[in-house]
């Protein structure tokens, strides 16, 4: 084994038969050794999903110097779990997720299993990126955005990224006018289900719905810089804690047992 | 139907028949028309996961004027949305999620199916709270624990919660001391899977390991408050920009087309 590269470990929502995950590991093959470990299938939707009902299993598919490929049973975080903990001679330098078929913008970091396994980076200290393209065909032509995904893994594995985050980065269609630095849109689904009757008469309803951006003028969201012609990188945290609520909640810490 | 009364909403993710849920519904009866959409079985570790594969399902076991109880087949966010769009006759004034049967301190909430349908208050502005208790047993007593969630429940229908925002509360074993409003505490689990083989030989794993609070001392955490006695209330927003890693990015955006 070939010690001295550095080790991508790489992961995807959309199954292991997706183009957009062969398509990254093609870009990123001649930086490094790639580790894949990949759903067994679709994966979308599942967030940072873990699976402790049930086992989960891998086996390898290819398995050579610098390239290992890993089918999986688990969801995309439990990928890049099992990779850390079993199925990696070492911490990989690098967790790169998708490339996702569709975009990963705004509220949709929070559902998007190709972010939830991204996030992990940011939980255990090591530089993730999850890429994701704004067109949701099977068929899509990723080769556009080769040089940027090659520059920006390039930046990450010259320890260029901050500590303790990953990036969010959605690929616009069409021509590319460069790249920007955003926060996350504001926004939300509605109308979000289908309601329908099978042959029996029994309902069933189908997530479906359109989404609301609740700051469509803003130019620093990363759903303004896709929908004109930018890439958009986020950087995510995994600290939720709304510090700024703080003072509002003072109160609610007053309450005993002697004042309830 | 009493219109006068709050909605509140409940959904869980140890299923419907978790004590944990009927724990809360009785708790919160007398303070609203309470709807509850809880999924048909255990689905802990679920996240802010969403079914878009499959249809989803939901039939009402329970109806009367103020107490009506679905069964659905999906995930716990699955429910809350499901309940917004098709089974509430108006906007909720309140989601709870919980009681959970375990902690949901820390890094949790990134995993936590109950916090995964808290999180949809804040993206939707409408009060929530997750409820855990540090207790995974599934006959555990959660009678010491209602006059605490009468008290909060009570504040956020009188709208003294924060906007935007849902609160990750957490109640200790043992004797309560107070409440504190904290920060979630830095951590990640290790040593995650358990390596066996099935009777063909062949290796499956299973998701275990422990914990590693990364913030042993810091009283400002969750962690150190159900430790020390304490309930953990964390505000939890679902912008994860990290606003503070902007500066260390500027260079990722001077990347076009012509210099890469």
């Amino acid at each position: 084994m070939n010690k001295e590269k550095p080790i991508i470990l790489i992961t995807n929502d959309d199954g292991y038969q997706a183009k957009g995950l062969s398509s990254l590991i093609e870009f990123v093959k001649p930086l490094g050794r790639v580790l894949v470990v990949a759903s067994d299938s679709q994966r979308s939707g599942q967030s940072s999903a873990i699976t402790s009902s049930q086992p989960v299993r891998a086996h390898h598919v290819v398995k050579d110097d610098d390239y290992t490929l890993y089918i999986c049973s688990g969801t995309p975080v439990d990928c890049i779990k099992l990779a850390f903990d079993k199925l990696c001679d070492r911490k990989p330098d690098l967790i790169l997720s998708g490339i996702n078929h569709g975009s990963n913008t705004s509220i949709s970091i929070l559902y998007s299993g190709t972010m939830g396994a991204a996030l992990e980076g940011a939980v255990y200290g090591i530089p993730a990126i999850g890429f994701s393209f704004c067109n949701m065909s099977k068929d899509a032509d990723f080769s556009p955005l080769k040089k940027y995904v090659q520059s920006m893994v390039t930046r990450a594995l010259n320890q260029e990224m901050p500590d303790d985050i990953c990036l969010n980065v959605n690929f616009p269609v069409g021509v590319i006018k460069g790249i920007r630095i955003c926060k996350q849109a504001k926004g939300h689904w509605t109308e979000e289900f289908l309601h329908r009757k099978d042959p029996s008469g029994r309902s069933y309803y189908w997530l479906s719905g359109f989404f609301i951006n609740k700051e469509l003028e803003n130019e620093e969201t990363d759903e303004w810089a896709v929908a004109n012609g930018y890439i958009s990188i986020v950087p995510c945290k995994v600290d939720l804690t709304a510090y700024e609520a703080f003072p509002r909640l003072k109160d609610w810490a007053t309450v005993t047992k002697e004042n309830l």
